[in-house]
């Protein structure tokens, strides 16, 4: 997923398809799960076995977010810091700051 | 949602619809936001916006085991401990630690 | 550390004094990191070996608050729940909500 | 808190020294802090009002690390990209992971 133009249109070429099909492919497993959720709630099923499928969806979210920030590290930030690296600290620190609240 | 029959088939009596409803409806709103993230990764959104609505996403699934696990505590735990106090607390201190780590 | 007396004063007497010494003993581990730590920024030693070991305070008062509280659900909060439910769990929902912040 | 030799003996000169003297300032609190919370479970204070102190140590050492990682990163991490940019990133990441768990 490198990053041609992270400053235009707030998009960037996702060169490596790879990892766009990795990420996909875990989202849709969380969309499954979700689904998976709400029959448990519309079944009855006991709550604690409940949240064990919730705790799974946020360790499947974690990992989607390290796949995709890794990646933003390696490619946009890097870019960024060549050009400015002032403004790309700032907003590594900032991402860095909303992941870990 | 009180606890009628927590340990027979894993099975609870959700009375209270409202809460029922009230976590059906923002599942949905999440496997929303879920399509919404798959859609920015195709569409070669930039990485940090896609960053931000997954902290949204991991956000609305702690409010919703919030929701759960609070109302697990005032009705199923609660019925538990009056039987078995021991098992009740044990597996109140199980769930605790699961959403801790 | 059985609670005797949890609403008077807000003492409890500690009739584990195992638990007791195992919490003082855990914490004057903790003190010494810390006097580590700042031992470690004043010799100039490198940010990332001060970030591990700040990591492992973290752990440390992780382990320490997680023994308090298992023992105070097992011996205050029990015992308030047979006083009155509601305070009882409302006590014990708000804790929770506190270390999970 | 600039860094000079990052790669030698793993130690940074401390150019800033204002930070390192905040850092060791709020080090010196957190170890009263510490200190405070061994007294209250000597005296036998209320459970949950020892947990509110161990959430104070806990927020505090987070500012510590905040501070000390915002630093690093704008200095050693800086400083290793114009080096070699593959050995800083994983430097980096490896620091966010951990700070993460």
């Amino acid at each position: 997923m490198a990053c041609n133009n992270c400053n235009d249109e707030r998009t960037v070429n996702y060169r490596d398809k790879e990892i766009e099909k990795k990420l996909v492919s875990r989202l849709n497993k969380v969309e499954g799960q979700i689904r998976g959720i709400k029959g448990m709630i519309e079944k009855g099923i006991y709550c604690d076995d409940i949240l064990i499928q919730i705790s799974a969806v946020q360790s499947a979210m974690k990992g989607v977010s390290k796949i995709l920030f890794e990646n933003h590290v390696k490619t946009c930030i890097l870019d960024k810091m060549k050009e400015d690296e002032q403004v790309a600290v700032d907003e590594l620190l900032n991402s860095i700051n909303r992941m870990m609240k």
